[in-house]
């Protein structure tokens, strides 16, 4: 698994940061030559393993083998491109354990009573079209396919992707949406990409489910003056009151258990000695229940409320525009004893854990319409997005070994 | 005086803001001919008036009138150079207020007892050659001529300094410096460009002195890692250092009296959803006396090692990179004492108060080498630098009395 995994990063290619044949990053942008010839790769490797490959409207893969009874597979999938200054194991892992899952099945001759598949989803990314879980949630039905093949490149908009997905021969016949194409139930693994599993010295998360989040752009509008002429009382300082902002942001999200970041600052005009006119900032916060987003969204805008009005302290105005609102994913029971089954049976159970995704990911598409369970490796210092990011071939060999057996498991317990 | 002040604005006339004749803002730098034309009218004005025109090799420029016996002249000076998106008032009302000044005392055939002067002081502004107090700095020995001279235009750097101050023929033969042009007193008429007179219904500010101020850059470096995948105990967070770091500044700041600023922030890598990598932001502070800038610079060191070391809270590192550091001014006592008797003389005692100067000044220059005082008149708004700059003629004539008056008093004290 892991030769074919670092044999097919000569695909994409991206940055050296070291001096070890495998220590470059990748830079497999979705619907590139590249692209084109990993999704070869993909489609021969199942081939030869006896699966049919469909490819549907979005350019998704699907590698179907047989089981002893018809029906919808049970699935094993992730995606295949990259960051542009991606790593190696990000999606690629998810795909080529999936592959050699199949591979054992195959070689061992097991029967499994329903279909067995590997999914290739398109632009997990969003990197060079603008829309991450791109494919997966035209196939979910929460983006409708016009639009997303409509979505032009961010580097150089006369590039569609509708017209690149068919110039590299991956626009398929099969309709891209999950009434048309059901899956019995989803299987990802994937690395971490955060520091809760390294730091714990344990290799396998169960993944309880993905944080529900919002994006905002605040902006306190204040008045700008002169920093030497002007005294504290007369000030209308709008970057002393995002510093107060801040603070209880923190403290809002901390007392919810969800999280909150600032990314982006700006200040207007900017200039050493003028008091700002206005300032405008990001603001991303996260829980693991959409009560919790909500709750944390309703705090921070009472708290915005009560900075604007306190004592006449800041004479600033507090604005908030909406820019992204994602809700919180929790996956299926099943899946996630099939998970903790599979792994307590490979390693101690001190060394698993539930956890929480951060990140999104393709299996918060497929969870709308299927059982859905994630598998998580740990990865070096939570590194992610980022040319050295890094998982042991120990952890990523246990990983498709937990998400062979859970895939069997859930199959085995599957009602007619 | 308002006439002439008004009708020399035609030289650099800048953004129109209103409908009435004189609604117009100046953009007058220093050395264009816009500013050779205005030098022309001052230095026919004041020859017009009897006086001796001499000019140093800053083109700094000084209109004497003799006295009852010789020695060294009680000046009255400013700027008549602008902002590029500057007002009609900051430093124009300075020269115009002492031209009138001098043609009181020549229609009224006043004999002084030493000779009086008024200045027009090259590139107070900074704004076209980056360096503000330019031609007093020379004269006042803190600034080398030959350095002076080759400043570089900040818009088209083939123009320098001393080559458009010998264009527009204003590159005199005086030697520009204190110990051979010297002056016996200054005084300079401005507007306050703060809030404090107009918010407290007063018309003149005796200016005790200027404040000290330190400029630095402080950067925070952290780690940047995903906003979902890094809880809260794993982050680095640079941003939420710099919110506390902001906050304890300010009430370092107030506790000692003086005043703080950070009008400018940057976050790397500027991303959404990545806790940054660091930020760095400009911070300006000030107190009326060098010790309490020396104490405001203490104690926010000291806070940023708390703030490092903070229950191993943030995790990031703070550094200070030194920008600019002026040491604070204290003006004559004398000088503020003729101001003061001088303002008693026109208005109710109430409409006067002592006031300190946030900016820098010409006077702050020559307050080095001779005693000095300044004279504070009401600005709309406090605004300043912005073409909407404003000033009731009211109050322009009032300052222009008091201007008159001190240095007439100062003059009738001086000993031989």
């Amino acid at each position: 698994m892991m030769e074919s995994l670092h044999d097919t990063c000569k695909w994409g290619t991206g940055t050296r940061w070291g001096d070890g044949p495998n220590d470059t990053g990748m830079s497999r942008l979705t619907l590139t030559d590249a692209d084109k010839s990993a999704r070869d790769w993909f489609k021969a490797e199942m081939e030869g393993l006896g699966c049919t490959v469909s490819v549907d409207t979005m350019g998704n893969m699907f590698a179907v083998r047989p089981g002893q009874a018809a029906g919808a597979p049970t699935a094993m999938g992730s995606h295949l491109d990259t960051q542009p200054t991606g790593g190696r194991y990000d999606g690629i892992l998810g795909v080529h354990a999936a592959v050699e899952a199949m591979r054992v099945v195959v070689e061992n001759g097991v029967q499994t009573k329903y279909p067995l598949a590997v999914i290739n989803w398109t632009n997990e990314e969003g990197a060079r079209f603008p829309k991450s879980l791109h494919g997966s949630s035209v196939w979910a039905g929460t983006l409708p396919l016009d639009k997303a093949l409509a979505l032009a490149d961010v580097a150089d908009p006369s590039l569609i992707a509708g017209e690149e997905l068919a110039r590299i021969g991956y626009a398929g016949a099969l309709e891209c949406i999950a009434a048309a194409n059901p899956l019995a139930a989803h299987f990802e693994l994937h690395i971490e990409q955060g520091p809760v599993l390294p730091e714990n010295k344990q290799r396998i998360g169960v993944v309880a489910g993905g944080q529900g989040y919002k994006w905002y752009t605040v902006t306190i509008r204040g008045r700008d003056s002169h920093a030497g002429t002007t005294p504290f009382a007369y000030r209308a300082d709008p970057m002393l009151l995002a510093a107060s902002f801040l603070t209880r942001a923190h403290g809002i999200a901390r007392q919810h258990e969800g999280l909150v970041t600032t990314g982006i600052f700006h200040t207007h005009p900017g200039s050493i000695n003028t008091i700002p006119n206005n300032v405008s900032f990001s603001l991303d916060f996260r829980h693991v229940s959409d009560a919790g987003v909500a709750a944390i969204d309703r705090d921070i805008k009472a708290m915005a409320r009560e900075l604007e009005t306190e004592g006449d302290k800041y004479k600033c105005a507090i604005e908030f525009e909406p820019l992204f609102d994602a809700p919180a994913v929790t996956f299926h029971p099943a899946c996630r004893d099939a998970i903790r089954t599979a792994a307590e049976g490979s390693i101690p159970q001190a060394e698993v854990r539930d956890i929480i995704s951060g990140a999104g990911h393709d299996s918060c598409a497929t969870n709308l319409h299927c059982p859905t369970g994630m598998i998580f490796v740990p990865c070096k210092d939570g590194l992610s997005h980022n040319p050295e990011e890094y998982a042991t071939p120990e952890d990523c060999v246990l990983g498709a070994q937990v998400l062979l057996d859970a895939a069997l498991l859930y199959d085995q317990g599957r009602k007619a």
